[in-house]
Parts: structure tokens; C-alpha cells; sequence
């Protein structure tokens, strides 16, 4: 698109030749043949330095750019919706059902549901209206999946499983797998057996849930899993069974939730933390980064760091050890010094 | 179902309304329609605050429940028989393969096999009498599988990997990807290369081995990847190339296995924690969650925890170190100011 | 192969007796039936205890071997050529689509390309001359894939994705997810609401890139979430939205690397290391396994370890710091005793 036309649909002003433009980024990652965009000044000098071909400027703005000017009034916004100008176009999935999709002919198909080739539906599973079941996916017997709810490619959902609705589940997810658990122990003669423990339950997630890449969430031993309404989990996030995440929680790329552990209302669990089993995380408390939970959390301290995990006062204070012990050092050497020579 | 036929079913006896059962779970977690269980009058909390429809309490409970209760003499054990009926029920794979797989005409199949929709065998592949492999796998040139394996949906197995009989592998599991190897350096005339180190090997897999969803086991460079019998993986754990697990041994969900290293018997590696390279764990040995192995463990200690790995005291120690040092910080001030008294 | 065959191939003599040989194996790890191999005669013992059944040795070898010996110039060279001869045989991906893959009209296949078994390829997409886009791929709406790229089985190519040319993506990796991404807080009425922030960008992988199974790389919210020429990427690792890796490095298993963050030249992250968002790490640094990096970290430190990340001199010391602060108790203890004393 040429610059000119670009302005012309953002409402704003072209200065600076009328270049071609091709995507969008931000200052420091632009290519030739992007636009960017800067509001404050203090940013000037990712202007100066930046490899855009054309910069979204506001009109009172008055050091110059280094290529096309584009002023408007608001330029986040205007790049936001230029952005989507450039965006990949999202794809139509248009209702109907794949011809080569294998779908069990007791399922219950919604209205308007979309269902992507090579696509395998178990017998009784019931998909709700406008939902989206893209390719390589596998729906298995008895599966539930709400209304407008979207599955991306090469997800799996084991016998029994419950997704709401308005939920979005991407590329990779495993839902209801086996639980990890085992009896293990020695026979009378002496040798060691090891048993699987039957893991019978289902999964359950709420309405409006969006899961990331490649997460996996295991079927309860008894009763369900249950991901609460609006939880919002990243890539590679780990939930064992019988978890309860009430609900509006986050949970962050590679994190891990152990077994029968609840997770309160509003919880944050950042990236490649861990929660252990068995306790329970009050509603609104956040879980730093790589932190290791051993014990509950009762919300008395609203966000905890480190292994085992405390407060950020008390993580500072250990980071801080090693200078408070040598000061310390130093101070025992001096002391030692004036005794000697009393 | 309705409590007095569930009554029935257990041997039990009804107590209240006969209200409808529609699945079970734990105390706390339980719904309106649940059947909940408890044995021990401890839990008599639990039992007061559920929300379970129906709850199996031993005869000589005397505390009362706020729902219909069902008497049966052992709670737990009848809980679990309750369970089965009400779990998903599981699915039928019957012996035959799927019109739409696509198996190479070398392929043995042994007697009984099941073979799902759009799974891929390739040429030279063997699977073993009662094998069930699900729909969407992939089960590259050469490898071989089991008596009585279970493969679920979307599993790849690479050319020449070996998975024995009586194991499961669930969905996502990647087995024989190439491992890490590449050798970097400088030209003479400065430039940087990174070459890949051909991965020739293989991954070889015991019997009675189960392996969570989206694990991924590399090939050996050269020789195996062995997991010996008897090891349960988690979910989302990482295996390098020509890590040997001797057997009987379980490994938690994330944690992660370097290259080379060898896992003794009935280790166990919990969730998130991680072992070098080119080591060895004594058998027996456990490793704690999120704990950082760098060096081999000869055995002498059984449990380690934190980064890099020490024994629970010692860790313990480290976790008080704080404290510890305040209380002697307050020591040395007291110290230095009866010394300048002197 | 009988051994005295192997011997031929690898212009070697035999010593002993004609066993078969069937794989190969480092020392340790050999069975029976393995070949093996030994240049150096401190690795005495490991010869002394294998169970291989052939051990290559150099000339000038004196100390015996427990089993068919063949003498080679290069044991190591030699060993790796038999390795090639035992490996599984590469598959075949001869040119051209396997009648069941559903490639749309639009599609733009190089010359030389082959497209396995349920494969969807939709439309708009760019296959490269000569290459592989094996079974049950999911390559979405104009995707771009560059010439000689290996794509293996299950990976996932979310709309717009770009990879470039000589590429390896393994089982299982999901590029152009949606980036973590949503906006909370309080409607006026007090409700909670959380919005999902679009996800605009694409992704795009450089030249010479390898990706390990199972690894997951979003797409960028605005622009491109960006991989450099040769980076090498191992399993399970997470890279967020926006990121951008320079080039040449190295990114290893489980580690993650938030959103809008600067990995430069040459780097190397180990594994279950964690990066945090919207920093830089220069060119050439190395962040240790499971290290946790707060702040951007600008080559004054080569290599951090730790969470929060610092120098291997600083980790050392706060490592050792329970064994100072006994020591220095001990001190003060001594020092209390003789202020007394006086």
C-alpha cells in the first residue's frame, strides 16, 4: 500500500515521499517497507535510529523523523488499525463439515458448526452452535463443547470432556489425559510391583477459557478438573488432576499446577512456576516467576517469589545476603582486631 | 441415577431423600448431583460445608450430614466402585484398521490390532497382537510396537523407535525427534558456523512404560535412548539424546533429563526439576521439585532439593540463612558496643 | 553383519571371533551384539567392563579387550561411519503430494516438494523448491515456506507464518499462536471484565533455523515475533510474542523467553533458564540452566546464573555462603567468650 493511500484511511497528513508500505512494527524491530509509530517525545531517539519506512507522528511533533511522516492525532491507535489492515486475514471457517472429517453419525452438531478435514468425532459428543473444530483435531466420545467455541488445529480431547463456551483452545492442547498416579510397593516375595491408579474423572472447563499451545490438563481420578470461567492459561502450562481454578486467573507459559490443588479467583501464576499438591492459593494471590509453592497461601502476602516461595521482602533480603555477610566480615575482622589489642 | 438404586448397587443403606446421583468427587470439591465420600470423623468439617447431593458415611458415623447419606462399610472402597459407573465410559477400540489409514503394505500387524482414522504406518513397521494405535499417530519407518501397547491420538513415533509391549503412550508424546547436537566454530576466514551433528541413533522403549502428554524423547546420536520397564513419565518432560533410564522409575511432570545421563532404578525426578548432562543418579535417588542436578549422585544422599542440588538439612539451612543472619548481626552490634564501653 | 564384514568396511583387522553385529553404543550403554569403541587407553576400564561385542581400538592399543576386537587408525571416525550403516535408514520423501493431502487450488508448490498423508495446506500458501512438508501438517492461509525446509509430522503453521529456507521443525511445534495477550480491570458497575488484546502479528523464521519438538513460538500482537538465520532451538521451549532472536544462537530444552524481548548474536540458553519480557541480552551472553534474567543484561557478565540471574563468581559465593556464616558464628561466638573475659 503507498503511503499516500495509508494516510488517506487514517485520517492523517503525509510529509516525505509517498513510499510503499507492506507491515507494521514498533520502533526498534521495524524493516524497510514498515510503518511505526511514536506519540511521546522522550522516545526520540528510537525515531532517530528506526529502519520504518514511514512513522506515525502526532501533530505537535516537532524533531523531525528520519523517513515518511504520517501525523495523526492519536498514532497508537491509528497504528493499531492500520495493523489490521496488514494482518494476516483471520480465515473464514464457514459452517459445514469437511468431507473427509470422520464424525460418528450420534454426535450432535450445533448450528453453523464448523468442522475441519481429517477431523475424527467420537460417538455422543455434542458440539454447540457456531463452534469452530478446525483441522486434525480429535473430539472423543461423550465430549462436550460450548457454543462459539473455537478448537485450533491438532488439539485433542480425551472421552468425556467438558469445554464451555466462547472458549478458545489453541494448537496442541491435550485435555483429559490419564492422571499421574500410581500404587507402588513390594509383593511378599519381594519383588517391586508398580499399578495404575484408574483415573475416571473428566475435565471441565468453564465458559470464555483460552488456552495456550501445547498445555496439557489431565482427568480427574475421581470427579473433574475444573478450569474456571475467563481463566486465561499460556503455552506449555502443565495442570495435574483433580485441580480447581476457580476462575479469572492467569496462569503463565511453562507453569505447573500439582495435583488436587486450588487455585482462588483472580489468581496470577507466572512463567515457569510451580504449585505443589494438595493446598490451596487464595483468591488474587500472584505466584512469581520460577517461584515454587509448598505450602498454601493464605492471601496475607498478595505476591510471592522464590524457592520456597515468600514475599518480595524477604526474597530481596536473601538476595541481598551474600553483601550483608560480608559487611558482616568485616566488621567481626575489625572487632577482632581492637580485642586483640586491648 | 437415583440414591436408592446406587444404595442398592453398593450394598448400602439409604438415608433421606432419594435424590438424583449424576457423578462424584471429593468433599470440598463436590456439586449438587455429586455422590462424595468420608471415613474418618477428622473430616467432619469437610462433611458439614459440602455441596455434594449425596454423601457414604460408615455405620458408626453419629455426626449427621447436610444431604442424603448412603451407609457402607468401607466409604473409600465403595466410593471407587461408584466411580466406575459413573465415569466416561471407556471407548471400544475394536481389532481392524480404519478405511482411511494409510498402512504400507510391508507393515506387520500383529493378531487383534486396532489402527484409528488417519493414522500413518510406514514401511517396515511391526505392531505387536492387541496393539491399539489411535487415530491421527504417526508411526515412522521400522519401529516397532509392543503386545498390547496403547497409543493414543496424535502421537509421532520417528523412524526405528522401539516402544514395548503393555505400555501407554499418551496424546502429543514425540519419540525419536533428533537430539541437540551441533558443532560451532570459526572458518579461517572468521565466519561463524553451527553444523548439525547427524542423529543416528535410536529411542528404545521397555515394556510397561507409561508417558504423559506432549513428552518429548530424542534419538540417540549414536546407539539408544533408553527407558528401561516399569518408568512412568508425566506430562511434559524432556528426555535428550542417549539418556539411559534403567527402569522402574518415575519422572514428574516439566522436569527435564540431559543428554547422556543415566537414571538409576527406581529414582524419582520431581515435577520441574532438572539433570545435567553426562551424569548419573545412583538408584533409588529423588530429586525434588525444581531442584538443579549438576553432578553425579552416588546414593549417599536419598533426597535432593534446590539449585544446585544439596540434601534437605542443607537446604533447610540456606532457607533459614536470613534469620540466621540478622540474629547475628544483632550479636555483633551488641558486641562492638561492650567492647567500646571497655 | 558379521564382523569380519564391518572390519572390511571400515578397512580395519579383526581380532578374535566372527560375531554378528547388529547396532552400536558408547561403551557404558553397549549390548550384546553392539559395537563400541575406545581411542584412549584411560577409558581402560570402561573397555574392561562393556558389553558391547566388538570394540574398535587404535593400533598401538596393549591392554586387551573382554570381546572381538577390530583395530582401526580412527576409532571414533570409524564408529561414526558404522553408525551411519546401522542407523534406521532415512525415510524417502519422494516429490510429490500424497493423494489424501487436501491442498487448496491457490497453493504455490515449488518444484520437487512432498506433501504427506493428511496434510492441509490452505490456501495462498508458498511451498519451496525441494521441500518437505511431511504427514499431518497443518500449514495455514498464506504461509510462506521456504526452499529445502524439512517440515515433520503434527507441526502446525498458524495463518501467515513465514519459515524460511533449510529450515528443521520437528514433531509438534506449533508456530503463530496467538501471543498471551488481555486487558483487566473494573467496568463501572464493579464487574470484572477481561478482553482479549488482538493478535496481529505473524511469525517469522529465518534461514538455516531448527526447531525441536513440541516447542511453541506465538505470533506477534503487531509486527513479527522473529527468529534469526541459524538459531537452533531444542523441545519444549516457549518463546512469547514479539520476541526477536538476532541470529546464530542457541536456545535449549524448557527454556522460555518472554514477550518483547532481545536475544542477540550468538547466545546460548540453557535449559529451563527463563527470560524475562521487554529486555535485551547481548550479543554472545549465556544464561545457565534454569537461571531466572529480571533485566536486560548488556555483555559486562558473559555468563549469568542463578534467579535473579548474576555472575558465576557471585552464584559461587552465595552458594558457599551457610558454610560462611557458620564459620563466622563460630568467630563471633569466640569473640563473645574472650570480651567476657577481660
Amino acid at each position: 500500500m503507498k503511503a499516500s493511500e495509508l494516510a488517506k484511511l487514517l485520517g492523517g497528513t503525509l510529509e516525505g515521499e509517498d513510499v510503499e508500505v507492506k507491515s507494521c512494527g514498533g520502533l526498534e524491530e521495524a524493516r524497510p517497507g514498515d510503518l511505526s509509530f511514536c506519540k511521546d517525545p522522550k522516545h526520540i531517539k528510537l525515531v532517530e535510529s528506526t529502519k520504518a519506512s514511514v512513522v506515525l507522528l502526532p501533530p505537535e511533533w516537532d524533531k523531525g523523523a528520519p523517513c515518511t511522516v504520517i501525523r495523526v492525532v492519536d498514532p497508537n491507535h491509528a497504528c493499531m488499525t492500520a495493523a489490521k489492515m496488514f494482518a494476516p486475514p483471520e480465515p473464514v471457517r464457514a459452517p459445514g463439515v469437511h468431507p473427509s472429517a470422520v464424525v460418528d453419525s450420534s454426535v450432535k452438531l450445533g448450528k453453523n458448526v464448523h468442522v475441519g478435514p481429517f477431523t475424527v468425532i467420537e460417538k455422543g459428543a455434542e458440539i454447540g452452535d457456531g463452534a469452530v473444530i478446525e483441522a486434525q483435531v480429535f473430539v472423543g466420545e461423550g465430549c462436550k463443547v460450548g457454543a462459539k467455541t473455537h478448537i485450533y488445529p491438532q488439539v485433542t480431547l480425551r472421552e468425556g470432556t467438558i469445554v464451555g463456551s466462547e472458549c478458545i483452545i489453541h494448537c496442541g492442547v491435550r485435555l483429559g489425559g490419564d492422571g499421574y498416579g500410581f500404587n507402588n510397593g513390594r509383593r511378599e516375595d519381594g519383588s517391586v510391583y508398580i499399578e495404575k491408579i484408574p483415573q475416571l474423572g473428566i475435565v471441565e472447563i468453564g465458559d470464555g477459557v483460552e488456552i495456550g499451545s501445547n498445555t496439557t490438563i489431565d482427568r480427574a481420578r475421581i470427579g473433574r478438573t475444573y478450569i474456571g470461567p475467563m481463566t486465561k492459561i499460556d503455552n506449555l502450562v502443565q495442570i495435574g488432576h483433580n485441580v480447581k481454578v476457580k476462575g479469572y486467573s492467569g496462569l503463565i507459559a511453562q507453569s505447573g499446577i500439582a495435583g488436587s490443588t486450588e487455585i482462588g479467583y483472580g489468581c496470577l501464576i507466572w512463567a515457569q512456576a510451580g504449585v505443589s499438591g494438595h493446598i490451596k492459593i487464595a483468591d488474587g494471590v500472584q505466584v512469581g516467576p520460577q517461584a515454587g509453592v509448598p505450602q498454601s497461601l493464605d492471601g496475607s502476602v498478595r505476591y510471592v517469589i522464590g524457592t520456597p516461595a515468600e514475599s518480595m521482602k524477604d526474597f530481596g533480603g536473601r538476595v541481598l545476603v551474600p553483601k550483608m555477610l560480608a559487611k558482616l566480615k568485616g566488621e567481626v575482622k575489625e572487632l577482632k582486631a581492637k580485642v586483640a589489642a586491648k
